[in-house]
């Protein structure tokens, strides 16, 4: 797996669908990473299958609210800030880089300070998706301590978090960020090679080239996107059901930026594929989809609203009244469904009264 | 100057004087001590005229809100831990431990944190009285980092912040401190002999005693105490000017715990030696005094609400319905008069639209 200017869009495109409408607008990331490859920066992409023992890397990336992604953007020195503070704490440098989620900017932060520190970057995460808290990550499931975390604003003004678990951490740093403007740059999750086999989610930077791919292809062919994206996973080495939940126009959308979050819910209306109404419900990323009332998706599975005709992937923060677009549902990794990580991710650590239904069970 | 059982209470009751009603009730800050005391820990007290040049002390205090110290209390082993992560990020370990503010129970933290580590205690503190935020120190006025800053909750929980200015570290560390329920054991501003010696104003551990005793004397002798508070400042070495603004009895109280502070104001209706009202705004500590809406005292200049009969101070925190109370003011120490003093903490930088007028010109 190489990362060049030939497949970018393809990878900014599949992370953006695997964001679930969360992780923040891939934009500015392909612009900085366009940057770095054009100057002819090489980024190295680490196969997590033929890790070197001596791995250790940390996890990049930005956190708060998508809303505010959109004005103040992700910050690459401000994250290797963030490194080096974790590294002062633990007295060990770090020879990797490495994605906390595979979904949105966070997909290509970890390539700009890939770029800007010279480490590679392993083609694995802790999610395999976009996730809003900090705990919600398979590391901290499978026992990856997540301190010391460090966060620092666009001026340099750093944190550092050492705390009994992950929860306590995302309690503090949101309530920071928010102070720091509703976006910080974070660093967490040191990890071993041992630890990224025991517990990564992997070679979900090779996916989203693919899946991106899987997109322009028929784009290009003049065959439905939408159709390829579900094929592609269905058709895997892996297969994953994946169905589309709902084919609507946008007809309301309620937003709010509260506690350096971005949460509200989306209402669709039926056209041409279905009928009645379905409402997607958000917390950065999409969270559980019903149709007329009844539960058609819930997370840690995937749920994606995608443009209709053209498959590109529509951002909970703008998403907007007139959008036609088609709700997709994707399983999510085995992984990501034991009981231990639904404890963590499912609908209840939402504070949903809904339990996690598997994708394939809701039909 | 040295703490026994027998200077205890004087200390106590002085400390709370200086708090001009906040730095939260000592009274817990008392048990503690009095354990200490009884245990027969020696609490050794530096002069500050008398440093030895290779002294490096860190100054310890909680921080929160008055009202959430009364059941959230001041807890010595966390602020140990607080001081430990200082002493991590600098590599460099301190012989000494500093009172920040001279007042409520932030005057008794450092000598607990004295007696669980050993280490000497400064007469000396950032203030000489209690104020709300952490740049509000004559170390920050006169040129003293704060940083690093820790703060660490009861659980063990440390959040270290590496900010460019004070007042930036005040705004994070206080999110994180509503967080931690209210309250968080610090540890910040790191200095040398010199720096104490350039910036610090000297001998408030020494000035607690002396004005709890001339308030205890003056009871014994059945003489006013409030009185004999008065004459104490102003026969001083370094007199004082120091005045009865208002003798009342409390109509009204308006308190929140709101952002992590005690604010709020206190109403007064005169009674004997006073006629009209007095009302005294408040957050955490008194800020500024008004009789029938004319200006009695500013910020810096210290408000004390003391017992009318026996000077005991009421706190912002236990203020109530009925309290027959003789408001004071208290001229600060010249250190804290200055231009580039009252830019910090002067009634503008607590968003107040009076200047600073001192005391003795408002007669």
């Amino acid at each position: 797996m190489k990362l060049t200017r030939d497949n970018l869009h393809d990878f900014i495109r599949g992370a953006a669908i695997l964001g679930t409408g969360g992780g923040g607008d891939p934009y500015v990331g392909r612009l900085m990473l366009e940057q770095e490859l054009r100057k002819g920066t090489d980024i190295r992409i680490l196969d997590p299958d033929e890790l070197a023992d001596d791995i250790f890397a940390i996890n990049v990336f930005s956190m708060g609210a998508p809303t505010v992604f959109v004005e103040k953007i992700p910050n690459g020195p401000a994250t290797v800030t963030s490194v080096r503070k974790v590294e002062q704490v633990l007295g060990r440098k770090f020879n990797a880089i490495m994605p906390v989620e595979a979904g949105g900017v966070n997909a290509t932060l970890p390539l700009i300070v890939g770029a800007l520190t010279g480490l590679p970057v392993i083609d694995a995460d802790g999610m395999g998706r976009a996730f809003p808290e900090l705990q919600m990550v398979t590391y901290n499931v499978y026992g990856v301590d997540i301190c010391p975390l460090v966060t620092t604003d666009d001026f340099g003004n750093s944190v550092t978090y050492e705390t009994s678990d992950a929860a306590r951490a995302e309690w503090l740093a949101r309530g920071v960020c928010v102070r720091m403007g509703g976006i910080s740059q974070a660093a967490a999750y040191p990890m071993t090679a041992e630890q990224i086999r025991d517990t990564a989610v992997r070679h979900t930077l090779t996916l989203s080239v693919e899946i991106g791919q899987a997109v322009r292809e028929a784009r290009e062919q003049h065959r439905d996107p939408v159709g390829a994206l579900l094929d592609y996973f269905r058709k895997a080495r892996h297969p994953r059901h994946a169905a589309m939940l709902f084919d609507g126009k946008v007809i309301d959308v309620l937003r709010e930026t509260k506690h350096g979050f971005t949460v509200g819910r989306v209402l669709l209306d039926g056209i041409e594929n279905s009928s009645g109404t379905c409402e997607v419900t958000f917390r950065n990323e999409f969270l559980i989809a019903k149709q007329d009332g009844r539960v058609a998706a819930t997370v840690p599975d995937l749920i994606c609203c995608l443009d209709r005709e053209t498959a590109e992937p529509i951002t909970t923060e703008s998403l907007k009244y007139g959008n036609r677009v088609k709700v997709v549902g994707i399983a999510a990794a085995p992984v990501m469904r034991t009981p231990e990580a639904l404890a963590i991710f499912g609908p209840r650590a939402f504070k949903m009264e809904e339990d996690f239904t598997p994708l394939e069970a809701l039909g």
